[in-house]
């Protein structure tokens, strides 16, 4: 295996989120954002951040301003552009003119390479092409203290016409640029067409310093990255989380950890890779993105367990369902329940409230069918832990009850041309009184959660210190019944905070307002529970 | 290129959603939601789909019972298993004995090929787990039409321990496996690593038929099953979507248009490629999750346009900017943020509805501002076409009400140590006549239907031929307001159908009552109006 490792070569990462990336569908970003982003993206130790396109939009040409009232600790900002208008020359172009308005440490200006674009997007000669690209490169030169060369659709002009791709990377180099980034546009390159077309650009170039670029359109940008690097490529351009136009750009949050730990490369500036989860969550909250669970490396479920077998095993001994240790790149492992999981997933909840208990202990048996019973009824306890949690001390003997329903009612009515309207009653016992409310809400869960709240506040007013946080409905099909869909069982999941923590609770029915009220109590009960002293007497301690 | 394309060759497609998919975090499949993926898969033309872990969980049993049931055009069901218990032999092992009762025509089992697994997560010496391996499929050779070994991390058990891993190999084949099928079930190997790996393997097994299994923890499970292919592996197991344990696993709606538009190699049954999107979109809408926007070949932004350069040229040569054409695998090129666009769906929607517009009329700048002012308050028309097609009508001028709703009430109520109740009472006028009706139901939603149903089949009596066939309901946190998420935005979609057609509806409120019952009024409502000879005299012939 020597060969594939060993090499310790330093890769530069340049990081395009906040302009290649703002052209994903859903990402709209402010000035402030960009400037958030680009702090953080420096103290992850990133060696160049492209901040924009100074002449395409009055933010991108602000964020160059701006930005110079940051002392950055390690990252250059690059500064993005074409090659100049076919219409014009490169020092009459404006384009250009604001390329060097905005005085960015790096210029990157992207020029077509493939004969098609230069005949139907450009519409121009081929040869002009040639000269539109080194008459720009010069043109900057002495404006930009490092200059690259984004080689548009590089691939797919090497596929078209092999001769004419490499002919503008000689115009580039001509032109003074210093790294010729070779750019899969449309994202439709395998890694075996990469290799060879970069064995043939390095025949003819073999002093030039490569980039690569590429688009997940295949979803291959991470592997023609890797393989572009065992080409010889020293610079990579990617985007936080992977985000970009339609597929996304190359993700560098993959990237930066494969070249660290599995290539023996050097990457952040310094080792900063426990960073790596931390900034990429913080981007996607700027960008008001939920993050993608499943993410490599840095998603909440990357290593997340449910499997018996494999939560037995990997509780012995992580190597063995975990590529890396989590904790390089800033993650943890976490262990899920489930209609899958053993004994094995219950002993380490247990753990983690305080109980050593044998696997062999009749508790956990129980426990075991009572989660098999109860998920085939369609509740998911991977999701709600707080529901699992009370069931745990249920099955262990707790048995205190803070209330006792006796009935609840919801109204719901719409009067012609009025507003709904949603009205809640409650009968509860709580500590042997009857405790009878009434509450209006903006639907008929808010109503029966106002209700609830109030007959309970005042022999608990540590309610008044929860909210609820979210509210999730799904219909399982699978109990869909002969007369129709609306009969439909389903699950509604509540996630409810007060100061010092969050919990998930569940609840299933037929009827959505039992399905809600079963998680709504689950949920004050669990705030009851958490913050009772005497709520376990014989609970050992941690 | 000549070697990249021009194979020709056969590959096997081998989904594992159903099992390996269900391991990932957010997943849980009823029988029924199993079931209806395997039909779609076999429609789609996949080979093998594996249904389940009968040795593991009801469910899984229940599914090779029940999938007896239907006759699939083409694809094999395999049942998964491990080798057998290192505690008992082979024909006293309960999980072998669930795999030959579940009676499947393919049989996949797993076995330990790395030395630190048999070590440390069985726990019985090296020779001790060869055995097993070769009993274990030996076993099952005569109950099995077909035989695969799933040498589970074969990539890191050659990593440490090349000879070993081989000789596991050898077990398998001397047991009988038809397909050695070598997993990377961690996610952390290299696509240069699998290739120097998947050579010596050839070198030592030049006749055995290999497979693959790649995990995507490092993201580069498609570039991992591609380069096995390219390996000689002819047998790939897969998920839609790449749903699956931590990272998930290779993404099948990756690799399948990967290997047929690029590596030149058939996969599905039959021409298939297009139902690859509906399929995938069918597989997260069961799973109940929101389908991947940025995701290659089949996500809603996979082909979508949002740079104004990019718009301009990929209209005049899509080829500019899109690495295949949209429709090869059943998605669409869209433009976004762009009235052009906008203007250009209704004129098709139009025509699609017997109307031949004019780009300028107004009406199509009224319907178009109708419907970004609904979209922004949560309506989603995309999903919901009956819907639409109403506002359509409307908008032309189609002002008919079948009916008109003067109050409904919605009643739910729960007794102590009673079933939850619900009832709903309507009071509508239907051809100036008042209907005042009471219903129960399985909830207040079925309660609704029943109760509307009742007021209007006197009147319509065509209302009895159609059903509710699924509901939907989406929390929607854009909306969430300040005092907690119970008072979140609903959307709920309805599903509707009759003998002859199916229309989906949609209703958006804070109070989810409200939201069915708009999404029940547009569905009765567009029953009525389909069949409706008289809905509109001025209406063109098709």
């Amino acid at each position: 295996m020597e060969q594939m490792r060993a090499d310790m070569r330093r890769v530069a990462i340049y990081d395009t989120t906040l302009r290649d990336g703002t052209q994903a569908e859903e990402i709209n970003l402010t000035l402030d954002d960009k400037i958030r982003i680009a702090v953080k993206l420096d103290e992850l130790g990133i060696d160049y951040i492209e901040g924009g396109w100074p002449g395409s939009n009055p933010v991108d040409k602000q964020f160059f301003q701006e930005i110079g009232n940051y002392s950055l600790k390690h990252a250059r900002i690059a500064a993005f552009g074409s090659t100049h208008n076919p219409k014009s020359t490169a020092d009459g172009d404006s384009n250009l003119q604001a390329l060097v308005e905005a005085a960015p440490q790096v210029m990157t200006v992207f020029g077509k390479t493939w004969d098609l674009h230069a005949k139907e997007a450009l519409r121009i000669p081929l040869e002009r092409n040639l000269e539109i690209i080194s008459a720009s490169l010069a043109f900057l030169r002495p404006h930009a203290p490092e200059l690259f060369f984004d080689a548009e659709h590089f691939f797919d002009g090497y596929k078209a016409n092999p001769e004419y791709a490499l002919r503008c990377l000689d115009a580039a180099l001509q032109g003074g640029a210093e790294v010729l980034v070779l750019c899969d546009t449309n994202g439709g390159t395998m890694p075996a067409e990469l290799r060879e077309i970069m064995t043939a650009v390095k025949a003819r170039f073999p002093q030039a310093r490569l980039g690569i670029h590429a688009h997940n359109d295949s979803e291959l940008a991470v592997a023609n990255s890797l393989e572009a690097v065992a080409q010889g490529a020293e610079h990579i351009q990617g985007t936080m989380n992977g985000y970009g136009e339609r597929c996304g750009n190359a993700n560098l949050c993959s990237i930066i950890p494969n070249l660290t730990l599995k290539m023996g490369c050097t990457c952040l500036s310094e080792d900063n890779l426990a960073l790596l989860t931390p900034v990429s969550h913080f981007v996607s909250e700027v960008a008001n993105l939920r993050p993608f669970l499943r993410q490599p490396f840095v998603g909440r479920s990357a290593f997340a367990h449910k499997g018996g077998i494999h939560v037995s095993a990997v509780i012995r001994n992580p190597e063995t369902y975990e590529h890396i240790r989590p904790e390089l790149v800033g993650n943890k492992q976490r262990v899920l329940l489930s209609d899958l999981a053993g004994r094995s997933n219950i002993l380490v909840k247990a753990k983690n409230y305080g109980y050593e208990l044998d696997k062999n202990d009749p508790c956990v048996q129980d426990l075991l069918h009572e989660i098999k019973d109860r998920e085939a009824l369609g509740y998911e306890y991977s999701a709600a832990e707080a529901s699992f949690e009370l069931l745990f001390f249920r099955t262990m003997g707790w048995s205190k009850r803070y209330f006792q329903l006796m009935n609840f009612r919801v109204l719901d009515s719409h009067e012609q041309n009025g507003e709904p309207f949603s009205e809640a009653t409650v009968l509860l016992k709580v500590r042997g009184q009857d405790h009878h409310t009434a509450a209006t809400g903006h639907g008929p869960v808010n109503a029966l959660d106002n209700a609830l709240r109030k007959a309970l506040c005042e022999a608990y007013p540590a309610l008044n210190e929860m909210r609820l946080l979210d509210f999730k409905v799904r219909v399982m099909t699978g109990y869909v019944r002969d007369d129709g869909g609306t009969a439909s069982k389903v699950r509604v999941l509540i996630e409810s905070g007060d100061k010092l923590s969050r919990w998930i609770t569940v609840g299933v029915s037929h009827n959505i307002i039992e399905a809600s009220w079963q998680a709504l109590v689950d949920s004050f009960t669990y705030k009851l529970f958490k913050d009772d002293p005497q709520k376990w007497p014989n609970k050992p301690e941690k």
